[in-house]
């Protein structure tokens, strides 16, 4: 089986903002569907891995774009895995136009756990290795953005807290992943994407918070274009952590 | 050309709720969306009426479901125009299993209105009655729901006021038609839908709202199972209301 694959995606019209560009969520979504088609066609989606009680869990995503896609475009999410490394694995996206030119591309990393102990487990022993089978080094396929970034919070301000509702679910009952970024971003005023648009976003998923939760949102200023933000649930422990760069 | 259309559907794990039901306000982005290509297909849509400077505004619509389409399911929306009455028209749907068995049905209201003006139009007379080629009438093709019901607020309580956020958005700067039934839903507690589940949603449109104006949600109960839900926006003017009802 080919190692890469290559998901389409169409801009419908209720999933672009203000400027006719998709919300980053949205595109989020494409990824994290990519990934899990991907996973699933190999023999290692959420589906057969829950016969064994295991399942993938998302640590790590970074996203950045030269441009949003916008309005009734069509492109493609293509999606490998780069490496795996015992208990995580990398896995990359592209997010193409249909002549090939790149809106742009994203990072991921992904541990695999077992679900009674919620432990990590050897991604090169589980199943043989069988998932090294499909590894497409950086020498075959770069992924031409930044690595995940640093958190350093140092004295971050306190500037709103949400409660957790319905639609905010996942089928586990937790705040769904995709809903993290929607808050993330829900935190700057329209203003900011109006006149600068988003540049890059980076999210680390630290502990999962369930519906009923508050979250917590603190943020801290990089520099006039990148913020540092910190979700905490209930006001103590870190749910996750996010770093967003404007133009 | 046909007067029907069908478009297909697929329901993605981060579409459904703790359940593994869809989300209401998904599927209402897919009925929305096969409103918005079956007037396209015909030289109603969007893009053309913008040319004249009119567009369509959602009046009114109204879910009743069987059976949520739930997690990895395939479906299709299957939408026709009912009839034209002057300054609205009414569009049916059917939301049917790859079998043709239903998981329920909707009912819609549209106005064509001048973009310069507001005004609603005429859609007997523009474009020479156009429309009216494409209505199937009712005795064709039933939509086995009951019609629009009717508000009668009393003495509503105001349950929650939220703020209104870039995520909330469409392309106009208003606060978009799914976010609204979103926020309308996340008023009842998880354990509704985990119990009862939703049967029924009608929603009327009935004013804009703009990014960073206050939704108050006003909410009175008609029975042990069914909600009225008034919406107004910064505590005065009525934006919308809604009926939920579950089984």
């Amino acid at each position: 089986m080919e190692k890469i694959d290559r998901y389409p995606f169409y801009v419908e019209p209720f999933h672009v903002d203000m400027n006719g560009d998709m919300f980053l969520g949205i595109l989020g979504n494409h990824l994290l569907n990519a990934a899990g088609r991907h996973s699933q066609r190999r023999g290692w989606g959420i589906g057969t891995l829950n016969e064994t009680r295991h399942t993938w869990v998302l640590s790590r995503l970074s996203i950045e774009l030269e441009a949003m896609p916008r309005q009734y475009e069509h492109g493609e999410v293509v999606t490998w895995v780069e490496s795996v490394i015992r208990l995580f694995t990398n896995r990359n996206f592209a997010i193409l136009r249909p002549d090939g030119t790149p809106y742009g591309y994203a990072r991921s990393i992904w541990a695999m756990i077992d679900m009674e102990t919620r432990k990590p487990c050897d991604l090169l022993t589980l199943y043989d290795g069988d998932i090294l089978r499909y590894v497409v080094p950086e020498a075959e396929n770069v992924c031409p953005i930044a690595g995940h970034g640093r958190f350093r919070f140092a004295n971050p301000r306190h500037v709103r807290t949400i409660e957790t509702y319905y639609s905010d679910a996942d089928i586990n009952g937790h705040v769904n992943s995709i809903k993290y970024i929607e808050h993330i971003l829900d935190l700057f005023p329209v203003e900011r994407f109006r006149q600068q648009g988003l540049r890059r976003f980076e999210i680390a998923y630290k502990a999962e918070s369930y519906i009923g939760d508050s979250l917590w949102f603190y943020v801290q200023d990089v520099d006039d274009r990148e913020t540092d933000v910190e979700v905490r649930k209930n006001g103590a422990e870190v749910v996750c952590q996010a770093k967003v760069r404007f133009r």
